[in-house]
């Protein structure tokens, strides 16, 4: 009969081995029996394909600068296939993409530079990444000229963002977030978009034609937790924190308000550089979302402490092979974007109002 | 003649030497000869003092659990003894104050807890931290009633915020953030609201009647560049990163479009745990905020790598006494709150036009 | 009835207040009501109390640039007035302070230098702290013909830096941790002195005398467990972990093998800025050294994530007024240092054998 | 003519895009064009390629829980296939090697757990990671045991592991670092041996005898420093910071005092979760070691800021495919270890005085 020792020791580590040409999902197969965040990165690559096998609404936050940082192609390969059904992101990685699919470069540069010779030559510096400033100028004043376009009221930033790509397409044919999430009527949230370039150049709008230049982000609110009313069970892959952290997990919370029965994501991953300890919501443990309600209690949960342009490059890689029988197998949430409010699988999602279940 | 070497090497450290009943300000003084994060602290102190005896507008941004965690009464202090003179905060900092300022608490927790028990018995958990979630649902709709109280137009975050402590304060006569902030006519910006309990509020009024529960994000956007062009230089304070650092840096370069001339923030301080090197906002470098001309190239620039609950107290402590002289002589911005757009120093601030200067 | 929910929400955060001139202790007094690392550190403060009030031996650890940074003299404060009984310390705080101790200096400096200039000019760099090479190498030299004066035989770590100690305050009278500690008779272990330029002199002894710069560092690993078998119960205090971390720990396991009976290290603190993640020992948690026996089960043990520079020079003035009656109260282990063995209260302990008990 | 602005912009970022079945070396090679962390990594696939293309003798480095964690084998690969000269480790790493090639395992297990439990049930935890303490105890005692066997006197711990890796080569015929780097005539120093169960072994062995349990790690410092005397130009690959990382760079400093004319190490990388903001060696930059004189201040060198078990196998994948023309090619450093003293390419290395060249 096992005492207990050994049920603790019942699962050895199996120590990586080196093999040439090795695929990703090789590697990452390899890594789920080693430790740390190797492991964790394993973990995550397992629970992303549970999610695609399970019928769930799967959310995408989006923080830190991802777009900037070279990974916006990545997330439209996401987004297009359908790995996830909703994207919550920062302004920055929205308007860092809209950036490059207006045909705009972000650059290689280095960290260790003279700030003040970048910023009389107008380079604008994130970390190791250049970009041109007057560009960035250029940009705002075309999302402006955009936004005087539109219906003289308030949108979305879900509504906003959907004509925002679809505006791009028409203009550039050009792959990226902002238009294979409108290719593939997937819907965007951008809850801190005041924060933002985006919302700069809304500003912009209003100065010229104050009709224009007006969001309603707390429409945003309840369209978010009606579609996990309308379409529990969910799940949560965040990358970076940030506010689409919270954002993703306040939709199930207000979701449970009024229509109660949820579970909380049944499934979450989350690759983040923050931890703990300091108390702030980026790096807050999976474990603490639980006592809020917006993980489910027995869900599959992991948390990756890594840099996400270190770590999305080989998980993404794996699940481009192991994930493609689910893909194809997958029946995802079916939206259509061209209103005012959303319709999911047929069904319009009011932005005044919770759904009753 | 002095060497080049001997140039190097002229400021010694002085190691720190221990004395029994120091007080706060003794503590910071002899930590500006010593190194790393301790230095940095020492010398936030001195920067704080320099923008207290410069006439400069003053921003703070607060990111991260610091009302939960225990420092809304020390940040209604900076408020209310105009150590600063504009907030940008987090929704859930001012969400947490609302939350005490109504009677309620927070509480001393463990981070090693059964997490689905706490699900069970409605306790929501940030890290150490425990609050009752029923409390927090009675919050919620106690913002969504008051909300249907205002005007049936969209408010800004700004205007809604002070309305919301006027409120708060004729309900309660209790000191906090939002109640300081109304009685010392220091305005609060909240950029990403609609991620927050008080963006759920919101959206709750709106359940309840369609003419409520509408914010004006960009007119944020507007009118905290205006106060930029208008009472320039400015300085700011960064307490973790988040959305609020970005916002305040944001103001600068709209204010700089419109009505260049401009140095960008002259002074800066910044409380953080995050790092530069993963590309992300909270943790980016202020040299790096120079190449965007979010501050001025060659004004005192200082981050302090460390948690705020730690550094904070030692640092408002110090600056309570070595300050006191600076608070007394100081001429802050005026502003009037009362009505839909901002006055400062007695000239109104437009909502959806930047001012020419 | 208590219900469970009120069990859990029994301790209220009291949000810190601000008090002109307050105290260092009535500062940490206030911040144990608070959260996050604040608080920890509050905890800390009163956990070293605790150690000062039993009746045990204290471990202190110093890893990461102290010295060089300015924190020697408040190091040796800790020595001289018994707040620790036994250091355990990287080569380089030894060197450091040596250093100083021999009249040189260490330098504010910037991070932000062209380190090929430093090179030409040589400077090194610690981050934001510069050293002259040239007096290091100097430095260098008077250990390699310091120890060609002691007698032609393998000394332990301790023995060594005890004679270290002596020559130091007989040449220079001047205060230091090596110092301090010689004049207390508090002993130091160095467990990784061959990684440091104390090794780097030892190895210049032998260049010139091959009879000299042998080292016994398997004999300092029998005295320090000897020291807790001999005077149990124990207690550890870490400043940034590394090797002396782990060697204070594995004193007390080793101990347990040859004397079982011990608990572990009853009380336990730890300032450290690594985090358990990654599986490094620097940063891995109290708890999980209690799987170890490193820590008693049930013992007072606290992590303060903080830059030491930022947190120790608050808690050891706090301490040296809170903590003055029990400093006086204390009887601390009596040590002789003067022979090759370690004497402790009367005792001999060997270096070649584990003493039963 | 180029302005200065395009000279600054010319490299463009290109996104990563996805491709199912790509191998190591080919999303390697994508994320060069990418930002932050992942082209950090990729950069130090191209250094260590240049480093096995030039004739220099490459140290690696190991620190934190690799062997523990699953990367034991992985590092054997390194060693068997002259990806790296010679092993700088601390004792942990080597000990957890002994460990699995001695027949036992590591397990996985999970972070959240009750410590006591396992206290009780003599399972050590290294964060996720578990272990049987009574295997451990007897390892312990086989290293006394060997211990025991070999001449009485001292050695230093690159000849002890030496004839540490024959025994367990001989007895067990299984792979790992110590018996590859036996069996590849690759040394391994241990500076920090003193602080690991290793050292404790050897004091068992002193106990039972006391001829036997003594090391000479000052003869270490003077060996290390001879192999890059003897052959430089040298290079340095680091995991995890610790003690191997200073001990690596010491041999080159100690090298030039003696013999100058070198450049410190020509080629650099380092993978470490620390940062350099606090200080401390694990985390300090590559260009501050430049100042030192540690490393070349014209060389190629990169940080890659992740935990090793994420990103090696990635890395170490990649090479197996890209490198292994560079490794038939190259000619390394060929050394006899069988005696006291080191013999490098033919020629005998002092251990007690330092070669001039």
């Amino acid at each position: 009969m096992a005492s207990k020792k050994s049920d603790f020791l019942r699962n050895k580590i199996e120590p990586f081995t080196v093999e040439a040409g090795a695929p990703a999902e090789e590697i990452l197969r390899k890594m789920e029996r080693i430790s740390f965040q190797g492991r964790n990165l394993a973990i995550a690559h397992q629970v992303w394909k549970k999610m695609l096998a399970d019928n769930v609404l799967i959310f995408l936050g989006t923080a830190g600068a991802l777009s900037a940082g070279g990974l916006r192609l990545l997330i439209a390969h996401l987004i297009e296939f359908r790995y996830i059904d909703c994207l919550v992101s920062t302004g920055a990685n929205l308007y860092h993409d809209l950036h490059e699919t207006r045909g705009h470069h972000h650059f290689l540069g280095s960290p260790e530079i003279d700030d003040g010779l970048l910023q009389t030559e107008h380079i604008d510096r994130v970390y190791d990444t250049f970009v041109d400033e007057d560009e960035f100028i250029e940009n705002d004043e075309w999302i402006g000229a955009f936004a005087q376009t539109l219906d003289p009221r308030a949108h979305t930033s879900r509504e906003f963002l959907h004509l925002l790509g679809r505006q791009l397409w028409n203009e550039t044919g050009r792959n990226g977030i902002l238009t294979s999430a409108y290719r593939s009527n997937v819907p965007i949230f951008c809850p801190a978009i005041a924060d933002s370039s985006i919302g700069m150049g809304l500003s912009q709008a209003r100065q010229h034609n104050d009709d224009h230049g007006y969001l309603d982000v707390i429409g945003d609110i309840a369209e978010s937790a009606n579609l996990v009313i309308e379409r529990r069970p969910t799940a949560s892959i965040v990358l970076g924190g940030g506010t689409p952290k919270n954002f993703i997990n306040q939709a199930g919370v207000q979701a449970e308000f009024y229509s109660p029965g949820g579970e909380g994501h049944r499934y979450a991953v989350q690759i983040v550089t923050d931890v703990p300890q300091f108390g702030g919501a980026s790096g807050s443990s999976l474990s603490e979302a639980k006592s809020w309600g917006k993980l489910s209690v027995d869900g599959d949960h992991v948390t990756v402490n890594a840099d996400v342009t270190l770590a999305l490059p080989l998980l993404v890689s794996a699940l481009s092979a192991s994930a493609a029988p689910l893909l194809k197998a997958r029946r995802p949430p079916k939206f259509d974007l061209a209103g005012r409010a959303i319709s999911l699988d047929g069904r319009l999602l009011p932005l005044d109002r919770y759904i009753s279940r």
